[in-house]
């Protein structure tokens, strides 16, 4: 549709990770139309992705259906599909399906998986950023306890109960302790033949303490706290190739294993577009104070794709981050409209947390006050439950929680690999343009 | 491991649907070693299949964990493998893992689509036999719609969001009831710019009557509340041709479509074997008195996968024969193993029943007693409820039936495919025997 058409200016937002589903719903009141592009077709709450990995929660309790969140937001309308290429010359967003034009856009794709040149690491680790990687994961993870079962081999069994996650972050931590759990409560009592001693969770680190971004202190709780529940915690490491029957640490040490969990390296996750974008490190786009970037005033780029300083500091990457970003795009998109300046964007950091295990978390708040153990985990579980979309979803994953908490077992032990054959529906159309977007859908 | 070195005669159970399943638990107490093989780790309860198709319930929420329900059978141990080959002289179950030696062997293998030999239906029908494939269903038709919502090509649209099932026995009419309350429903709010009036579901039965196995006037009250509800009942027709776009009729109506859901024909699904066996239509696999192969009195053949009469009429293949035939087996495995003659089997038909959709059902109870409407749906929904294994399975589904019944909005939407990308764990072992059975696994 010809942008000269349209009664209102239009948004596009391309990602619905936490800051274009957090600026889609900030402009819920503006004058504007707004699309919301997405290849899926719900919203992922990542902080529990390793929750759906362990088989604590279901993978639907923690995917909101943006077709749902639309239903509240009246001059939005969402649109599945892949973004092919933004051209920023023609201001259009080429897709799978029809191009969209747009007046503004807000790009928030998100990051990917970086492999950092490790040899072996592309085709023989298991990523954990989104809701399939998580169930693939927790699939993996029990297909080799099952394969353990069968053998005699007792070299192959102690590879196949092996687990090596790379990354200290506090994905690599959380993976960590809940899969230490999952083994050691619900799995123990499922494979009563398996010497459940032999299975070792291996967390490796390559700087000299687990979650570098907190202070040094919370850092060697956690190692503590993991070591003593029987992670095996290795600082100062690195992997230096991966098989599908071990990894290599830095030293030559070889660990037999069928699984290594890659959580150690992003990269940001930009479409391709019709003219070099000022990348930093990671492949962030380099965006001005309020997140435009240089030349185009209407093209924002939030989220992890982004690199904004706070007090010199990039910052990490973390939802906090991405949902005030939305509102601040949010903003200044409203302000546009209304013929005003955009303002900068500054970030409140209310603290970060971390879950390490069963009664026991790291929490930094405002900057000052370090918690650990029994109050930041609750904290942490707290937090994560406000924000998690959803009434129901929240309940039940209370629920889950609650129960995993007294019987100490996990609900979600299936199987179940879903082969992929969607797009077969047709051959690919190519149509010019979008449908008439006077009507939502 | 040789038979000669075990203390207990073993008890080989092919396969974990009903009547494995059945003959397992009824055998905890026996003086024998039981072993569950299924290729799957959960017990699937096949009817509420069509609610995870249109996104009622939560597929693990009838899927029971294999290796849970072990833990209260304390003579058995469950395998994950598939089984490639039975050979009744070696009394040997080959797998894709270690073979399997048995003394009593209970085939319970279940059934698999037959396509009648239409052209295309392999290729461009989807199944619903499997939990997989009611996940694929699902994905399949929330993309439909996503597809349908981004074009504007009205042809296209229509063909995207029309609905064929083949097939008018409880799965087609359930099924047919229940995605057109989904479209009508939930998807009609999700897709504001669709007019819903064009989503049309088509029922193609082969016979005169919808639920063949019940009174006529039970079938023509289906027809009647299908059709109500906007159904589109097609009796006494035949599919002839499937294709990507389209299903054909035998009066060469063309219907274009992207859905043909193909619930019609099933044929036995019984493992290769050494010898030939006696089979009668669907390739069951013909019985004697007591459930045995003629000339092997301790191979079992129950289930989908055995020809068995009922006062001269065939079973048909629902839960309580296979739950019937399980007990009956265990009972006379039993007495074998106390040097008795096992006795014959016999159905008690308490009756059938089947949902059409929301407060619509029909029931025929003890043969003699015919209801329909509310009751017969409550009916539906109760004995469902009773039979679904696990405590908080059942309070999940009671928990999504409700909210479904008062919000009228399904609570299952989101597009997921997991590639199965499992059993690359290694190149597969060749083991010449089973671990050590003498602990439990």
């Amino acid at each position: 549709m010809n942008a000269a058409l349209r009664d209102r200016p239009r948004v596009v937002i391309i990602g619905a990770g936490f800051a274009g589903v957090r600026t889609a719903q900030k402009l819920a009141h503006a004058a504007a139309e707004v699309v919301l592009v997405d290849c899926r077709n719900y919203h992922t709450f990542v902080p529990l992705l390793y929750q759906v990995a362990t088989g604590f929660i279901e993978p639907s309790q923690i995917a909101y259906p943006l077709r749902k969140l639309m239903r509240q937001l009246p001059s939005a309308r969402f649109i599945l599909a892949e973004v092919r290429r933004v051209d920023f010359a023609a201001r259009r967003v080429e897709t799978s399906g029809p191009p969209i034009d747009y007046d503004y856009l807000v790009i928030a794709t998100g990051s990917q998986t970086k492999f950092l040149g490790v040899p072996g690491a592309p085709d023989h680790t298991l990523p954990m950023r989104t809701l399939e990687d998580a169930i693939a994961l927790r699939n993996h993870i029990l297909h080799c306890f099952e394969r353990a079962a069968s053998t005699t081999d007792w070299q192959l069994r102690a590879q196949l109960i092996t687990f090596v996650i790379v990354g200290g972050g506090p994905t690599g931590v959380e993976l960590a302790g809940a899969l230490q759990e999952l083994i050691r409560e619900s799995l123990r009592k499922d494979f009563p033949s398996l010497d459940m001693t032999q299975a070792r969770v291996i967390l490796v680190q390559s700087g000299d303490r687990l979650l570098a971004n907190l202070p040094p202190h919370l850092g060697k709780y956690t190692s503590r706290q993991l070591r003593r529940r029987g992670v095996k915690v290795q600082l100062q490491t690195k992997v230096k190739a991966v098989s599908a029957r071990s990894a290599t640490l830095a030293d030559e040490t070889v660990l037999p294993t069928s699984t290594v969990i890659w959580t150690a390296g992003v990269v940001a996750n930009i479409p391709p577009t019709d003219r070099d974008l000022p990348a930093a490190k990671q492949n962030k786009i380099v965006v001005g104070p309020a997140l435009q970037l240089a030349d185009h005033p209407r093209v924002y780029v939030i989220g992890d794709g982004a690199y904004v300083e706070d007090s010199g500091e990039p910052l990490v990457g973390v939802a906090p981050e991405a949902l005030q970003q939305g509102s601040a795009v949010a903003a200044n998109i409203k302000r546009q409209l209304r013929g005003l300046d955009p303002v900068p964007f500054s970030y409140f950091n209310k603290g970060r947390a971390a879950i390490i295990a069963r009664n026991a978390g790291v929490a930094h708040l405002f900057g000052k006050l370090a918690m650990s153990g029994f109050g930041a985990w609750l904290l942490w579980l707290g937090i994560h439950l406000y924000y998690l979309p959803g009434l129901s979803n929240r309940w039940n994953v209370l629920a889950s929680w609650l129960k995993d908490y007294i019987i100490r077992d996990r609900a979600v032990r299936q199987i179940i690999a879903v082969p992929s054959r969607l797009p077969q529906v047709l051959p690919e159309e190519t149509q010019p343009e979008m449908p008439d977007l006077s009507q939502k859908s």
